[in-house]
């Protein structure tokens, strides 16, 4: 891929089951992951956005956690009704979506 | 982790032996994700700097491949002996290593 205007993580960290941490994995982590491929394919914007799975983002217990460079957006408890509304607002239209932001002092 | 002032991306793509495209878990990946971690351990700088790994980041023939945000600077066949002078010249320092950029059209 050519450098985007906006690159996404999407945590896909698994754990085992019943790991006291969870994981973004165990909480739809994949799901969502998919749907952001599945946005940028329909809407053919790949010199816009990149979209690549990371590692663990830090605030498991609010996974599935999503971060957004080169503003440094972080979201959680993002879900597969939420990536349409990420994609229009803040990847495309520069608006980053408020009710989704990772709380300050969280990240 | 509280938002770093930078964060690095390590890709860490696997493909089966043989694939065409290569990955860079075959080209050392994994030993440069810890090695960027060692360095975050021993410099204890964990409010200025994250390493997180990643899937692919695009080109994989010459991984291993490493991005750093907010500057979305990518770094091409990055190995362990480089990652010093990364986490001194760019991530605490601010001056990216010239030597390692992936080349402009590429990324």
């Amino acid at each position: 891929m050519s450098k985007p205007a906006r690159h996404v993580f999407v945590c896909s960290q698994n754990r085992p089951a019943g790991h006291p941490r969870g994981a973004c994995q165990h909480k739809g982590g994949g799901e969502v992951l998919q749907a952001f491929w599945g946005e940028l394919q329909s809407r053919n914007c790949w010199d816009k956005v990149a979209v690549t799975y990371s590692g663990c983002l830090g605030p498991c217990d609010r996974g599935t956690n999503v971060v957004v460079y080169p503003e440094g957006v972080m979201y959680s408890n993002v879900t597969t009704a939420d990536v349409g509304e990420i994609f229009d607002s803040h990847l495309l239209g520069g608006t980053p979506v408020s009710r989704l932001l990772t709380p300050e002092g969280v990240w």
